[in-house]
């Protein structure tokens, strides 16, 4: 016997990789664009002495800012360190079933190590051949479901209607919607938190609020639902979102059309790469996201990947399941970032 | 059946209250003193395009300057979101026997919240009547050991060699030291973790380094302890350090002199403001942390505790045990916060 029987051994996830030097970096689903120049000015203004004090526990200004931004209460709204937080507490607090949660087989490759951390029995949802999720897929009996929209990495969007029809026949499980990536092209599902009191919305300031450095996570919920991710969440930690990330956040909140003009660009820039894309014989599901999930008809992904890497171009591959073994996901950059990109693919493919 | 079945239902940690309007407050052990203009500095300068972008995993340039500044290895740090963050998640990793956990009877009021939360079976120890821990109650069989040192709410410190003690008598168990108010006149065991892979040590800048808003907690061990930490927490959160905060702990880090200069000051008042409620008939024990925890010889502890707040003055009472029942928790403050109090306890007993 020694310490180490009683450990909790777990397969962590691991995350796309943060060079340190300077290169193109495609592969992590970051925004190009930086935030708001009202973040600087928040920061430049900043009371340092507030930083002795415990923050609010609910966020402050921010988690009352996001109330009012999405129309809800204060009280159906949670913010976390990052949507990632805000997941894990939602599965410690909802999946205590003995009945296996739902997923897609393909999807963000937290959701299956969060349910191993918590010894959660979970069930990886087959999709069609087009890696579309059928909806009829989670009607059966299950522990709690939890679907992106759009999904990742493939981009594809599901309207709001087929997520309204899971919702609606799951009333003893809850539903979780993750939608990182909702406003890239995708509609979101939150206002029927009002309709359905077991649907919980996670949305993030890490990819179209470009603050992935400020870890902002948001989840949107029924009075009763936030309730009880409430009463874990302080179970873990009571301040979890410190102060200089609050006033960050809010000063980005606050400026509403940077917000939105940015957000355009990177649609803007997503839909012309694709039709670079195609034109060098790539296929890839249309992406409602701020990534393309790509392949070649011809070229191994894994041989575009390393060619990209020597040339400083990052961008993400995931080796299981062996379905999208060929596949690469490319985040928007800027446009100046993709044509780099685009050159390269001519260059390597020999055009 | 509704999907409220499967909820993880929980008695949430409360923490002390933060009153919204300009109050003396004592009740929840933040530092007096705002952290240094270094920070503040750090903060005019950041450059905001660094929010876009993920931040580092293990904290950065602030995990790296802890490891030198505590002279050991980046491999032997763990950095989080506040100690509470640091200690759920190496009670989430550490402690999964089917033994009781130990910790003291009156100690840190999370321990137990977490221990329920994770199902973590635990056995709160006797103290003696002077609410000093005894290291032989720590030898028996168990499935972990958590002990403050300086213990909360008490304030007593125990000796250094007590504590390796315990730690020599338990080579099967992971054995936490919660140092989170060794500044104020305790003894680390931080240097012991190169002699006990089964010591973690942990600490906070919510305290002694003036920065409870931001939210940085740090745990120091061997190489094995920290990767088994890193392990759960990767399963949890891969980035749960923003790069604010990271910014600011770093500069805070780098005032070496100032930090040691606020801390001196914490403890002379905490000494004279010793002697003045000992000539108002208080009694407490010997506290080396930045708070005292006293009862009146002949008035209630909820009388005080209430006409204090009439006064503004906001103090920490806790119901139970009831051991404790007739004790108040008074952070120290400025010099001239607890002349406020010294004042108003004065008039109120009527001397």
């Amino acid at each position: 016997m020694s310490w180490e029987a009683n450990v909790r051994q777990v397969i962590p996830y691991v995350p796309g990789e943060q060079p340190k030097k300077k290169v193109i970096k495609l592969n992590t689903n970051e925004n190009p664009y930086p935030p708001s120049q009202k973040v600087k000015k928040a920061l430049e203004d900043f009371d340092i002495d507030k930083l002795r004090l415990y923050p609010d526990v609910n966020a402050g200004e921010l988690g009352e800012g996001l109330a009012r931004y999405y129309n809800v209460l204060p009280e159906q709204t949670f913010v976390g360190v990052g949507s990632d937080d805000v997941l894990a507490t939602a599965f410690l607090t909802f999946f205590n079933s003995d009945k296996p949660i739902l997923f897609p087989e393909i999807t963000y490759s937290f959701y299956d190590v969060w349910a191993n951390l918590y010894n959660i029995p979970f069930k990886q949802v087959e999709m069609d051949e087009n890696f579309r999720i059928r909806k009829e897929d989670y009607y059966g009996e299950n522990g709690g479901i939890v679907i992106p929209n759009p999904n990742a990495p493939t981009g594809l969007a599901k309207d709001p209607g087929d997520i309204e029809d899971i919702i609606r026949h799951n009333p003893d499980s809850v539903v979780i919607i993750d939608e990182a990536y909702v406003d890239f092209g995708a509609t979101s599902v939150l206002p029927l938190i009002n309709k359905y009191d077991n649907l919980l919305v996670v949305q993030t300031f890490s990819k179209s609020r470009s603050m992935a450095g400020a870890r902002i996570g948001m989840a949107f919920g029924s009075k009763k639902l936030i309730k009880y991710l409430n009463d874990v969440k302080f179970s873990i930690n009571s301040y979890t979102m410190n102060i200089l990330t609050v006033t960050a956040g809010k000063a980005m909140l606050d400026d509403d059309g940077y917000f939105k003009d940015t957000v355009e660009k990177i649609v803007a820039t997503r839909e012309r790469v694709k039709k670079e894309l195609k034109a060098l014989d790539f296929e890839f599901p249309d992406s409602k996201s701020n990534f393309i999930f790509a392949r070649h008809k011809s070229v191994p992904a894994v041989d575009i990947l390393n060619a990209a890497r020597e040339e400083g171009i990052y961008l993400r591959h995931f080796k299981k399941p062996e379905r999208i073994n060929d596949y690469l996901r490319i985040s928007i950059g800027t446009d100046e970032e993709m044509d780099s990109l685009v050159d390269f693919l001519k260059g390597f493919l020999g055009r």
